[in-house]
């Protein structure tokens, strides 16, 4: 006899496949291809196991790479927010709080309540985890507008200015990726891929 | 001053993202969009996480989730194999071996030789945590066929048989999974979209 737990566990994993359709404003490194938030999770995922050791403070790396997993799950409900968009603040909605409820609630009910407190760590971006995770979804997206003459930086005309401000939260995560981070920035404005105000 | 270690990590992290280019055969639950390595790997992390428990005897799961995270790396170089392809062998072939070294060879050494070493060990397939990642390797592309009128069993003509020869590796993995498996299998051929031969 297959267990109900089994069961809703299988349904939750159907489920989430539909992260593979939620489409991102970032386009893939070198490309004019947009990334899904499954191949995001994914690449996070990575980049935070080989990155964890330069995280200020010692990281509970499961527990980062568990953040990155699922971050965007909700948004199979609540779609993604750009970040750069001046219309809708790109943080936690009451519609993102109702998808977090749904899609995890159909776990075992031990499940669904790690599952929504782990998500609910990542957006409060506080704990030495959650930075470092935050860290990790700033970068990736920068790499690949790097890559791309500026990619959506061009796209959406987004300045300098408002670039640094959203990623300058990376230093909380990580000095030594911030600095990296700062230099990528720079060496973008003077090659005139990133333009200042 | 950057570190040449960090250089060397993020030089890694833009190579990988081109995992997000190599199909596979199998397709999305209930859809006709082949899924990528990236997608798969990041499907198999979640499910890991998720089924952890039913894993035949206690798993590392940090070490479940990393082999997961980077099975199929090699594939940006060896291409993806499909696993009913009579022609080509399935397993860790001396191409697959080269991309190991190249791509994971990107890394500071001593993660070079950790990632390598995690990847030998899930071709292996001998110890838990190899052989419950296998279990969800096998399991994810069980539930897109299953949803998508037999998906690649129909349309390649893979009997039942076959499949069962491939999928049984499961039961070492996990007993309670397994049995879901062969339920979904056995339901499969009710339906008629797998065949006996």
């Amino acid at each position: 006899m297959v267990s109900e737990d089994l069961l809703k566990q299988i349904n939750f994993i159907k489920e989430i496949d539909k992260l593979k359709y939620i489409q991102r404003k970032t386009k893939l490194i070198n490309s004019d291809r947009p990334e899904n938030d499954a191949e995001h999770s994914w690449h996070l995922a990575v980049m935070a196991i080989v990155l964890s050791a330069h995280a200020n403070s010692t990281v509970d790396i499961l527990k980062v790479i568990k953040m990155v997993l699922i971050h965007d799950i909700v948004e199979i409900d609540a779609g993604d927010t750009f970040i750069y968009d001046t219309a809708k603040d790109h943080t936690n909605t009451a519609e993102e709080f109702e998808a977090a409820k749904r899609i995890f609630g159909l776990l075992p009910a031990d499940q669904a309540a790690h599952f929504i407190a782990i998500w609910e760590e990542f957006e409060e971006g506080k704990t030495a985890e959650a930075k470092f995770a935050r860290t990790m979804d700033r970068l990736e997206p920068l790499l690949q507008n790097a890559s791309n003459q500026g990619g959506t930086w061009s796209e959406y005309q987004v300045p300098y200015q408002k670039v640094y401000e959203k990623k300058k939260i990376m230093k909380e995560g990580s000095e030594t990726i911030w600095e990296y981070a700062e230099q990528l920035l720079n060496e973008s404005v003077a090659k005139g891929i990133l333009k200042k105000e």
